[in-house]
């Protein structure tokens, strides 16, 4: 059966998981979600598919799941990769996605919101600064961990990489160089190397198509 | 063998696990960690405790783990208990771990130190109020999920509780006002009244003991 992914193209958190469904070769299709007229946030949407309003939301079967990190874990019980090989992998990789989630995509996402698409009248410089100063906190320490170390968590790629890239593949301006972290610069090279790899704009529709 | 979890009393992320170690009865003793005179930060802690510079790490004989939910995670696999008991509650509980550190403690944690901890030179109250906003809507969020609910995943207290309610047993001022949310109100009470649990202050050193 087909995997449901509810997703919009300009949502990182998405991606992790539209990125894992990929590379993992599995039968998958995304279902837009319109984020931006707020499609993630209507009684429908609160009431049948999640009350947190947030995407992605997986759906398999009568399974349906949210918060990217435990589909992400459902996905490695499914097909036995991404997830770890021993319980110190196993707890490796959710370190990260924890982390992840409270420190990376989090300031990221956040970031990238308020510098590409919230109306310019709302626009706030000051707390614009105040993210990207914890997204790039959070870049050093990523890039201090990618120091001779090909993944981020065991000796192959995980779903605490899938976890953690997500953000930093969308050429939208929001205050990430990568070439100011050269180790995070060459993970995304081997990242974007994997079988499967596709940009996000490439693996969902985007609420503005038109848009660089 | 005693456990040992670095920690510092004005951490409600450290309070998640010092509070699951209270109420499961273990044998533990917190370390302090000098935050505010940048104690998680020395090449020391960053080298040897946490390469993230993050309180809470656990220490268990050989084995040191770092993000509270990871800790959580293995405490429950060596108690059985708060880690839910079925697959579905086991993702339920990941769930709202995760929803926890992207999107409530993760604001209420920040709200908290702009507004009590950081020095009045370096205020800005567009940043606060941003930083509010957004742990409002989280707690708009988890107020509707406990809506006729006793306990956030399952049937009965587990790690979705002990980390969601961590930064809103404090008493310092940064924007939650319990009244306004009557279901979080009264799961607060519950969790107050479970065998061991204990106030932040009492749980762990503070770094500012004479402080409101």
């Amino acid at each position: 059966m087909t995997l449901k992914l509810h997703c919009f193209g300009e949502s990182g958190h998405s991606y992790k998981v539209a990125l894992a469904l990929n590379v993992a070769g599995l039968d998958w299709e995304p279902v837009h979600i319109d984020f931006f007229r707020g499609g993630s946030r209507t009684p429908e949407y609160l009431a049948n598919v999640n009350e947190m309003g947030e995407a992605p939301v997986l759906v398999d079967g009568d399974l349906k799941l949210s918060q990217s990190g435990v589909i992400l874990d459902y996905l490695s019980e499914k097909t036995g990769r991404f997830g770890g090989e021993t319980p110190e992998e196993r707890r490796e990789v959710l370190r990260w996605v924890l982390w992840d989630n409270h420190k990376m995509s989090s300031q990221a996402g956040v970031t990238r919101f308020l510098t590409n698409f919230l109306s310019p009248e709302k626009r706030n410089d000051d707390v614009i600064a105040f993210c990207q100063g914890r997204m790039m906190a959070a870049l050093k320490v990523l890039d201090g961990h990618m120091t001779e170390r090909d993944w981020i968590a065991g000796r192959d790629v995980t779903n605490a990489d899938f976890s953690c890239c997500s953000y930093l593949f969308y050429d939208e301006s929001f205050g990430f160089d990568r070439k100011a972290y050269p180790n995070i610069d060459r993970w995304l090279d081997r990242i974007a190397d994997l079988p499967g790899w596709r940009h996000p704009y490439d693996l969902m529709p985007r609420a503005f198509p038109g848009a660089a």
